[in-house]
């Protein structure tokens, strides 16, 4: 069935969007030999640079592990769980460690450099954010976390729209990724996983209907 | 111009995803007159109640303010930004507060419901999830908070692909939020907002370069 789906202004039309939301689930079985087409994950990594942050900061990076030997040791300490194997790729959000006005500096230049500006033009934006930054430590990692979320969110409705399955994964021992991964002397710490492939074809989870309140319950107007 | 964009499964073709994404930026100004058709609005709710969360727990409500007096007392404890009274909608992301072994039930009531599965069934999951909530009551609702940053990167993904402009904001006063829209006696909290609407004509934030790190800089393989 091809269908067109884009409205006049180059938007998806709802029912696509929908469909992709409705499809997908936290998959707990992959198929271990399907792999995403190169297109798809170029598009993928795509939408993880184009992220949504608090001042576009970007307080984050995103390990993708190709290693199978790396991949069968992250799985004891994530609960065993077979989609650290299994799926095609796997994603480590990790927050930056100990933001600060070092990545201020690094920001600042480049949008400079992208928007050809003076970067001294930029200075009352720097010092909104150097502002916003004198937070406790434990305070920024937390907010550093929360902007790591929504890269999460904005990748689970890419991989929604682009048909790609995909588990988000809290279940695991972020300071043994980090060691693992060396994520610390790169200055992150991981936070929250995905893993992303194809659904194998005997994930009984794949059948169960998706469960959400109602929407009276969950949206209300005021 | 029209397009085809969907592929013989179903699912969008990358360059229309990526395509919203590079269009969408943090809308600074909207045109306060013009408003988002019915049935995206529709749509976008329904993206929301779609979200993705840990377990499906959904520890959440989306607050839609629609009353023009309330936002108005918003704006003043929002940095006195525009999007308050101005986006055509403003939705506030709000986090549960004290959840507990009460939303752990609700939830595992609806599952038996949507599933028509007997809710002795699911006792094996609501003990795991019991066990996951014994934390502190601040890691609780960090916990929550970042669920809630997951359905906001859904949602942002989600009206940038219909084409609807959007601005996440975290500059507000939760606490005077809770109190102006009642959040907290419904035993919510506000965590984060969204104005959405369409961008205004003389928005000069829209006619900038989008600025992100090199894809190098963002996403490294292992």
């Amino acid at each position: 069935m091809k269908t067109d789906l884009l409205e006049k202004d180059g938007a998806a039309a709802p029912e696509a969007l929908l469909g992709g939301l409705r499809r997908r689930y936290a998959t707990k079985r992959f198929d271990p030999d399907r792999k995403i087409p190169g297109g798809l994950w170029d598009a993928l990594e795509e939408a993880l640079v184009l992220s949504q942050s608090s001042y576009g900061l970007q307080p984050w990076r995103f390990f993708v592990v190709d290693d199978p030997a790396l991949r069968a040791r992250l799985r004891p300490v994530s609960w065993n769980q077979a989609q650290i194997t299994d799926a095609d790729r796997l994603v480590v959000f990790a927050a930056r460690k100990d933001l600060g006005a070092h990545d201020v500096e690094r920001y600042i230049a480049r949008i400079a450099h992208v928007r050809k500006v003076p970067a001294s033009s930029l200075d009352g934006f720097k010092q909104m954010m150097l502002g916003s930054l004198s937070k406790s430590k434990a305070e920024l990692q937390a907010w550093s976390a929360r902007q790591v979320y929504i890269a999460l969110g904005n990748f689970l409705a890419a991989a929604a729209a682009l048909g790609v399955d995909a588990c988000p994964m809290e279940g695991f021992d972020a300071a043994k990724y980090d060691e693992i991964l060396g994520l610390s002397e790169k200055g992150y710490t991981a936070v929250v996983l995905a893993a992303a492939g194809y659904r194998a074809g005997d994930d009984h989870a794949a059948a169960l209907p998706k469960v959400r309140f109602e929407r009276a319950d969950v949206v209300e107007h005021l």
